[in-house]
C-alpha cells in the first residue's frame, strides 16, 4: 500500500536531521541568562518553520507581564468537524554542566553509531521536529492536516513551568482544544510498546524540630533533655508501619485501590526484577502487598530526602544539638488530593511530638496531583491504535513514578487529557552528559505521528466532551 | 587562734596574683602550634617557681620517643610516715577564639568586679597556683610540707591527654603514691559547699546505613527501595522505649543501681529545677523513674551527636539518598566496661537492620569508664573536713555528668584514687570567651588547701592501702 503522506515524511528524514542539527547549536539553555541568544535563537527557527508550514496566528505567548521564555503558538485550524488537537513540545533544555563529561561538544549534533548526540537532542528536539515533520508532511502531499491543530512550544519545561499556568489562564480562549498530545515525555524501554497513561504527583515540606534555646553538652545535660535527633528519628521512623504502609491518618483518603484488571495488566508487563535492583545495587523494597511496578506507580510515598542536625564534620563533638531539620516529599497518586495528603503527614508529625519538642514546618514546594488518562478517552484509544498499526503490537499500559506537572497543570486549568507521544526513550540520558537520541526512532516516529493523526481524525469532537472538565 | 602557715598563704595574695598576670600572659594554647613559645614561657615559669619552692628531682617527663608536650615534675618527700599525694594540675590552655567577643585581651589578666579575667585562669591556672602557694606557705613557714608531695603538671589536658597514658606507663614508679589530689575540676554551684564524688565515663562511634550504590530519583524509585534516612530513623528510635530507657541488651550489664541511701543523698541537694531547665529553653525529660541529678549523675545516656544524609541545601531535591550518617556517643556509670557498652549499642543496631541494608561502624574514639572516689576513702575524708573547717558547712557530695578522663587514666594506670579540689567555680566561662576567676575564690582556696594538707597529715600511708589496686 502507497502511503504518500508517510513515504514523503521519510523521505525528509535528511531535512529533518538538518533541522535538528541547526536547533542543537542553538543552546537553548532557559536557567542561564548568559545563554539567552540561544533561546533565541531557537524560538526564531521555529517560528521560521511554522510559517513555512503556513501555520496562523503565530504568537509568542506570555504572562501578562510579559515575563518568563514565551511559548510559542501557531495553529492549523482547516479540518471542520474533526477534533482540535493541542500538541505540546518544549523548545528549552537543560545545562550541559558538567561539560567535561560530554564525549562531544553538547551543543553540536555529532552522530556516532546509529546515535546523534547533543544536550536536549532527546528532550525533546527530536521528539519535536518528528512532531512538526509529520504535520509537515500531510501539508506537503494533502495540502492540509486532518484535524485541527494548534501548537505550544514552551521555553520553561525545564526550569519547572514557572510561567505556564499563567500563560494557560490568559491564553484559555486561544488554547481551547478537545484534548492534548505531548510530543514530550518518553517511551518506557526500546524493548516494549508501550503506553504511558499516568504519572504520580507530588507535594513536600521541611520540617525543623527543636527541644532547647542553645546546642548543649552531652556531659552536662545528657539524659535530662529531649535530643532533637531522636525526637526527629522517632517521628520519622512513625511514618511507616512494620508493614510499609504510611500510618498518617487521613493520607490514603480518596486513593483508589488498583482493580485487579489493572493489577493483572501490570504483572504482565515483563519487567525483570532482578536486573533492575541489581544495576542500582539495591534490594527490593516497600509496601506488603504490592509488587515492585505497583508500588512504584499505583502507590503514594514519603521519602525523607534530606536530614541534619547537630556536628556533622569530622571527629567527634559530644553535643546535644538543639534543633534537627529534614525535608520530606510524597509521590501522590490519582484520588489523592496534594494538600490534604501533606495536610495528613504534618499532622501526624504534630500529633506524635513529644511535649518536650517544638516543630515548625517551612519549606512551601510546588506541588501537583497525580494523572492519569481515562481508560476510554478517545486520544488514548487514537495512540493504541496507531502503535498497532505501526509496530504491530497492542502496546503496554504503563505508568511513571515521577510527576509530569504539564499534564497536571493542562488537566486543571484547561480541564483537557494529555496523552504523552515522544519517541524518546528513558535511557537517552537527558538532564545528563552525552544525551543522545536513537536515529532509528525517528522513521518509527513519523510513522506513530502520521498514523496518531489519521486515528484521531476517525474521532468526532463529540467523543472528547464527556472528558473535558472545563 | 593564730594560724601562721594559712596568714602567711593569705599575706602572699599579691604574690600569688601577681604570678597569676604574668602566667596568663603565657599564652600556652597546645593545641596551636603557633604558640609553642607561650607553652615554654609557662613551663618556665612554673618551673623557676617550683625550684624557689625547693621541689627536687624537677624533670620533664614525655612518653618514651619525647613526643607531646612535656609535663612538669617536682617532689619533696620529706615527711617519713605520713602519706605520699600526687598533686595534679595543668598550665595549657583552651584556644582564645573567638577573640571579638573577649571584652578584654584573653592573654591580659584584667580585673573588673571582683573578678580576673584571662583565657586559662579558672582553667586552671589559678586553681593551680593556689595549690602550688598553699605548698610555699608551709614550707616558708614550718621550712617543709606535712605530707610528702608529688607534682605532676600536665601540657596536654586542654587537647585531651594523648601522651598522658605513656607518661604514667613510662614514669609509674615515679609518680606512685597513695592517692591524687587534683587542683583542676570546678566546684559545682557558688552556693553550695560541695564535693565532686564521681563522673560519668564515655565511648562512641560513628554509622553509616547504606541501602543502594547511588542516590537515585525518588520518581523512578519512590516506593520501591528502601530509604536509609528511614531506616536510620527507626534504628535511632529503637534505642530507647517509651520509658526513655535503652533498649540494647547488655547495654547495663554491671549497672549498679543507685542505693536508697544514694538517692535520698541526691535528693537532699537543693537543685532548682525550673531555673535550670528555663535557662536553656528546655524542658526535663529522660527515663522514667529517676530524678533529673539521678538521671544526669547516676543513668547512662546513648546520644546522637549528629545525623545526616541526602540533599541538605536549600530548596527541594527529590532524591533518594543511598546513605546516611550518624554519630553517637555514650555517658558510662560505673561498673559499665566501656567496650562492652558500645558493642552491646552496635549489636543492637545490628539485631535491628533490615535485610534492605547495610551498616558499617566506624569512628574510634578515646574511652574511659565512669569513675566514683570510694565512699570510705581516706583522702575524701581529708577533703570533706577540710571543708567542714573552713566553710563550717559539711560538704555535699555531688558528681558530674561528664567524663574527668585523668580520673579513669590515674585509676586505671596506677590504680588510684584521686578527688578534684579545683576552686574553679562551674560558672567561669572556661571553654569560652571571657574566662574569669573570682577573686573571693584566692583565699577561700588557700585556706582549703592548707587545711586538706593538714587533714592528709593525720591519716597513714596504710589507711590508702586497702583502696590501692596497683
Amino acid at each position: 500500500m502507497k502511503d504518500s503522506v508517510l513515504n514523503h515524511a521519510l523521505d525528509q528524514q535528511p531535512r529533518l536531521i538538518e533541522t535538528l542539527k541547526t536547533l542543537v547549536a542553538c543552546p537553548s539553555v532557559g536557567a542561564d541568562p548568559a545563554m539567552a541568544e540561544g533561546m533565541e535563537d531557537a524560538r526564531n527557527l521555529l517560528e521560521t518553520r511554522l510559517a513555512e508550514m503556513g501555520f496562523q496566528n503565530r504568537q509568542r505567548l506570555t504572562p501578562p507581564d510579559g515575563s518568563g521564555q514565551p511559548a510559542l503558538y501557531g495553529e492549523r485550524l482547516e479540518a471542520p468537524g474533526k477534533p482540535t488537537i493541542l500538541i505540546y513540545a518544549h523548545y528549552d533544555v537543560q545545562p550541559a554542566d558538567p561539560l567535561e563529561k560530554w564525549e562531544t561538544p553538547p551543543f553540536e549534533a555529532v552522530e556516532r553509531d546509529g546515535r546523534l548526540y547533543g544536550r536536549g537532542i532527546s528532550d525533546d528536539k527530536a521528539p519535536m521536529l518528528i512532531a512538526l515533520e509529520s504535520l509537515a508532511a500531510f501539508i506537503a502531499v494533502d495540502g492540509k492536516l486532518p484535524v485541527n491543530v494548534k501548537l505550544l512550544i514552551e521555553g520553561e519545561e525545564e526550569t519547572g513551568s514557572p510561567s505556564l499556568p499563567a500563560i494557560l489562564e490568559t491564553h484559555r480562549d486561544l488554547l481551547q482544544a478537545d484534548a492534548v498530545l505531548s510530543a514530550d515525555g518518553a517511551r518506557w524501554r526500546p524493548d516494549l510498546v508501550a503506553l504511558n497513561v499516568g504519572s504520580r504527583g507530588n507535594t513536600g515540606f521541611e520540617v525543623r524540630v527543636q527541644t532547647a534555646a542553645q546546642d548543649l553538652h552531652s556531659g552536662r545535660y545528657g539524659g535530662i533533655v529531649a535530643n532533637p535527633l531522636h525526637v526527629l528519628s522517632s517521628l520519622i521512623a512513625s511514618l511507616h508501619d512494620a508493614d510499609g504502609h504510611i500510618a498518617a491518618e487521613g493520607f490514603y483518603d480518596g486513593v483508589v485501590a488498583p482493580t485487579e484488571a489493572e493489577r493483572a495488566e501490570i504483572d504482565a508487563i515483563p519487567f525483570d526484577e532482578g536486573a533492575t535492583f541489581s544495576a542500582i545495587g539495591a534490594k527490593p523494597s516497600g509496601e506488603a502487598g504490592y509488587s515492585s511496578l505497583e508500588r512504584l506507580w499505583m502507590r503514594p510515598t514519603v521519602d525523607v530526602n534530606g536530614m541534619w542536625g547537630g556536628y556533622i564534620g569530622a571527629g567527634s563533638k559530644t553535643v546535644i544539638p538543639n534543633e534537627a531539620f529534614a525535608k520530606l516529599t510524597m509521590r501522590l497518586v490519582p484520588g489523592q488530593d496534594p494538600q490534604s495528603a501533606k495536610e495528613a503527614v504534618i499532622n501526624h508529625l504534630r500529633a506524635n511530638l513529644p511535649a518536650t519538642a517544638t516543630l515548625e514546618i517551612s519549606g512551601e514546594r510546588g506541588q501537583g496531583g497525580a494523572y492519569a488518562v481515562p481508560a476510554g478517552h478517545p486520544l488514548l484509544a487514537a495512540a493504541v491504535a496507531a502503535l498497532e498499526h505501526t509496530s504491530g503490537e497492542t502496546p503496554l499500559k504503563v505508568r511513571i513514578g515521577a510527576s509530569l506537572p504539564l499534564t497536571e497543570i493542562v488537566s486543571r486549568l484547561l480541564g483537557l487529557d494529555t496523552v504523552m507521544f515522544s519517541f524518546a526513550l528513558s535511557d537517552e540520558n537527558f538532564h545528563a552528559p552525552n544525551e543522545f537520541f536513537r536515529l532509528s526512532s525517528i522513521p518509527d516516529g513519523l510513522a506513530s505521528w502520521v498514523q496518531i493523526l489519521r486515528e484521531i481524525a476517525k474521532t468526532s469532537p463529540a467523543q472528547y466532551s464527556a472528558y473535558r472538565r472545563a
